[in-house]
């Protein structure tokens, strides 16, 4: 049942609310926070979907989107392309489930990315499968929009980057 | 999956070891948010449980263990009655998943209820249904002892006790 994890959530965004004045300070922590937590959760991940290696970023974002949201949350976004160098996805939430008894940011909360943990656990898992990803929302219903969309960009790696140059 | 959960739940209570140097204060804020999530899960609860009006505080602490925490936290405690007055009870964990990611208490934070979270959800769910009760950990494995438990002493109603004293 998702829903005391969905509450406790959102104690712990309200606490960080109170830490910190700034929106964008609640948003880093979040997602430093889900940093730490993804890079624990991808054995937990790893060892029950039994998924194999992914051999492409298509394949790593579809896994994403269809195994691990819907094993830890329930839901299944749908996953689209947005790069023509094929490096960069968008997976879309219909319905968040994290953000259940969420009815709306209060105003002076704008800016606040709520369930920017989920982007630095997706970021988190992804590096220890060493592939480097930038992970942001790129829209959100809690801000207006009509869905729930957050961005990957995985990053070519360090060593393709030193080759290109050469 | 509870991984998740119990992961973001850990970062919860990381982040309140930050925020307040006493133990002591870091259980009353867990206590206090539990309170507010209990207050509105039981409406979930409720719903989805489709329980009938227990008669006796035995059945209630019953229902509590082998329903609620069955269906939010995926273990069933063993309840003892441990007062001959029949209010007042204990809910013993052998396997407490909230603390699957902790191997032990840093001893400097010797003092914390790392789970009270869970006393405050069990005393805000129980007030919302008009049983007012002290919710605290009587034992706890993180702490050394054999079993960890929970217990609940549900308190005479004030018109209860206003009878008996006149």
């Amino acid at each position: 049942s998702r829903e005391l994890f969905v509450l406790t959530y959102g104690a712990l965004v309200a606490q960080l609310c109170k830490d910190y004045e700034k929106d964008e300070d609640v948003n880093t922590c979040l997602d430093r926070m889900g940093y730490g937590i993804g890079v624990r959760l991808i054995d937990d991940f790893l060892a029950r979907s039994a998924v194999r290696k992914c051999r492409s970023y298509s394949e790593t974002a579809g896994m994403i989107a269809q195994v691990a949201f819907k094993m830890y949350l329930g839901v299944t976004p749908s996953v689209s392309c947005s790069s023509a160098a094929g490096n960069e996805f968008s997976l879309i939430l219909d319905k968040n489930p994290l953000v259940d008894f969420v009815e709306e940011l209060p105003a002076e909360r704008a800016s606040l990315c709520y369930c920017n943990l989920l982007c630095g656990v997706i970021r988190g898992a992804l590096e220890m499968v060493h592939l480097a990803a930038e992970v942001t929302f790129l829209q959100d219903r809690l801000k207006g929009d009509a869905v729930t969309e957050i961005g990957i960009t995985f990053l070519r790696k360090a060593e393709d980057r030193k080759h290109k140059r050469n």
